[in-house]
This record gives C-alpha cells, structure tokens and sequence, in this order.
C-alpha cells in the first residue's frame, strides 16, 4: 500500500511535501495492518503514532480524527477499484481476447458466455477484474462492502467515486444485447428511482442488471472472503464463473 | 435478547442455576450492545463486567474467553435463524396461503412465481423469512455473514447449526420442478464436491440452486443492511423479490 512520492519536473514537490506523503503513507499502511489484525472499530491513532515513534499531537497533524483515516483508506480503496475497472475496460479493448480469456478462467475453462467472438462483453471484463481485485486484499473489498464500521459515516466525495464505478458498471450493461424478459414490480419502482444512476441514458432493464451485478458478485465474493466456503471443497471461482454467464445471459 | 430461565415440572431449574442462567443472558445482551456501538473487534469482557458491577474474574467464570463469548453469540444467532426456518415451513403448511402471500410481499404485491397455486413454493417462504429475520436484527445477521471477526474462529458446534439450516434449504430446493438449463462447469465440480450437503439426495442442479439462494440473496440483504442502498430510494425489498422469482424460475 505504500504510495510513491510524486516527482517530476512541472510539479516537482518540495521536500517538505515528499515528507508529508511519506508519512502518511506510513500511517496508512499501518491502519492497514489494523484493520487485518484487530477490525476497524478497534483501530487506535494513538497506537499507530506509538509505532511510529510519533506523539499522538504529531499524528494528528496529518489525520484529525479516526474517521478521517478511515475516509482516507475507504477513498483509497474505492479509487483503485475504480482504476481497475477503467483499465480493465480499456486494456480488454487492446487485447488479443483469446489467450486472457482462458488464463481468467481458472480450472473450469470458462470464458464468458461469447469467448468464441473473440472479444469478452465489458460486463465480463468487470466482473473478472473485480474478483482479481477483491482476492488481491479481502479486507480492501470488506471495508468498503463488508459489515459498516460502527459510527462511521462516508462523506460525499467517497459516494462520488462509487458513483464513477456505477458509471463505468452502466456502461457495459448498455452494451449487452437486451434480455427479453417480462417487467417486474422491480422494473416498475427503478423506472421512477434512478437518479442514483446519475443521469445514464440506460433503459430500466439496464439498471437492474448493474444492481443484479452488484448485488450476486458482491454476495459470492463477499462469502468467499469471509470463509464461508471454506471447507465445502467446491471451487468458488468456477461458481462466481456461473454467475457472471447467467448475467450475461439475462 | 433476555433468554427466559427454563422452568417446569421435571427438569425445575435450581435457584442457582436460573441465576447463572440470567446472569449469562445480560452479559450476552450487553455483549450485543458492544457489537453495535463498537463492533465486534472491541467487544470487551472487562467493560461488561464493569457494566455489571462484577469483577472481571467474576464474569470469566461465565465466559472464560472473548472468543467463548462471541461464539455463543453466534451459535444464538445460527440457532434463531435455523428455528425460524423450521417454523416458517411448518407454518405455511398450515396457514391459508392467500392473504399470507400477499402480506409478504410489500408495496409491489409481488408473491412469488405460483401464487396462483394457493401454496407458496418453500424457497419462497425461506427467502421472506430470512429477509425479516434479518431486517428484525441487522447487527445478529451481519455477525454470521458479515465480515469475519479477526482471530476469531467458530468451533465445529457451530458449523453442525449452519449444516441443519442448508438442509431446510436444500429440502425447499428440491421440491422445485427442475429447471432446464445446461450444466457447466460448476456443475461438474460440485458433482464432485458435495460433502458439505450432508449426503442430502439432491443432484447437482438443487445444489446449485442452493447456494444461489444463499448467494444472491446475501448479496441483497448485506449490502441493505450495510446501508449501500441508502439514498437509492429504490424499494430494496422489491429487489429482493425479484431476485426470489429469478430463483424459484431456476
């Protein structure tokens, strides 16, 4: 997790600054190792500025509060994976489909419901780097999806880059070929509440099947991570393949 | 919370007894509190104690550890929601599937896939009764499928609770008519690997079906209760009935 000091010759920074992002990367990376070995809500400023050799008044200089680092973390969190998502979609559109979509398979083989036209639908691409991301840290992916800190509440510059994931998430379930299936109560109650899709042009079959997305990768992953399935034998990738082909298949 | 001191002819619990047994309930019931205040990670034997105006001595005798205590929250939980399965398919044996049908549904009058048929299919019932069961409690159903308390580890008693519940569903999912659908790869694997079905007769399509219910419906219900949906305005429990008709049409 820790972040490189930015350089370059226009915005070169002072080292004053350098320092500064040094060291709240430390303080980061520490609150990480927190996290893992004693949850959010026992994550302590004051003992993070003792390992750091720090007095608690220094530490927080940087972050004022316990909320403040974990806003920091939680933006952190939900800006990689929105990186992710773009590069995932912008890389997918370079790629030769044929060797990436084998090797994202695992044991099964699975490719997506259309790998024989050489080019994985984005909603595909997503949901593969989505679980590359969320097995790369589990309790990245938990922060931000999993049981909510106690007390704690995400301002709105967090809900914005949620937000730019839901875009990114819209798009590509625009760009799948529309389900031919009967209108529910559901359909109904999106067709007059969307405007957390931002103003998308999608249609209400789209939007239900980002949240369909969402929700059946969010429940597989998050299981997985917490060790429900440990001890079931059965492989959860190749599970997490069968959910992804049946929402590409409406 | 407050567990009732058991009573009755035969097996008349001594004073002393149904003391510890009251004394057990409140630190249980305390311990509850911590969860929600603090969470999981910050639960602390010693604050309850002082709560209680006991020595923290005093109070080990009753739980010798935190994980003994955490452990008997969620084999409570597990146990609630195990009875609530059972009771929930008895009941509906019995009641007069209409106007019950209907209750359930919410705003959108949505009861399942055959309604029509007076009888409610059992997946259907499980489904809304897990959702109230969760919605009754957000903070019990986050400590079982939330995210994983650090360092803490369940004992196997609690495991055989979670097996009971799979085969209430596993019952439920085998009543369905069969869908047809094509096998994949995941199919193959928990052909394979279905020790965890307790030697349940079930093939692999009810498997499958199983772990879907689990799966989408956590996917649902835990991002709801996690607050993800907040400020969506989309009705969550319309959601969640869609994705009940999704599963019951296989």
């Amino acid at each position: 997790m820790a972040a490189m000091p930015e350089t370059g010759a226009a915005g070169a920074a002072s080292p004053r600054e350098r320092y500064r992002t040094q060291v709240c990367a430390e303080i980061k990376e520490r609150a990480w190792g927190q996290l893992g070995t004693a949850g959010a809500s026992a994550l302590s400023l004051n003992a993070i500025a003792k390992q750091m050799g720090m007095s608690g008044p220094a530490l927080y200089r940087y972050f004022d509060s316990r909320d403040a680092l974990i806003t920091e973390l939680i933006r952190d969190a939900y800006r990689s994976l929105a990186d992710t998502f773009h590069a995932a979609v912008a890389d997918d559109a370079h790629a030769s489909a044929d060797g990436e979509a084998e090797a994202e398979a695992g044991a099964g083989g699975e490719a997506g419901a259309d790998a024989d036209a050489g080019r994985r639908p984005d909603v595909a691409v997503l949901a593969y780097a989505l679980r590359r991301w969320a097995l790369a840290d589990p309790q990245r992916y938990l922060l931000i999806y999993g049981t909510p800190v106690p007390g704690y509440h995400a301002p709105d510059e967090v809900t914005a880059i949620a937000a730019e994931i839901m875009t990114v998430l819209l798009d590509a379930c625009a760009a799948l070929p529309l389900a031919d299936r009967p209108a529910t109560p559901f359909d109904a109650d999106l067709a007059e509440h969307h405007d957390w899709a931002g103003g998308h042009a999608a249609g209400t079959p789209v939007l239900r099947r980002a949240l369909a997305f969402w929700t059946r990768l969010h429940g597989v992953l998050s299981l997985e991570l917490s060790g429900h399935f440990t001890g079931m034998a059965f492989d959860p990738g190749l599970m997490f393949a069968a959910e992804v082909d049946d929402l590409l298949a409406g």
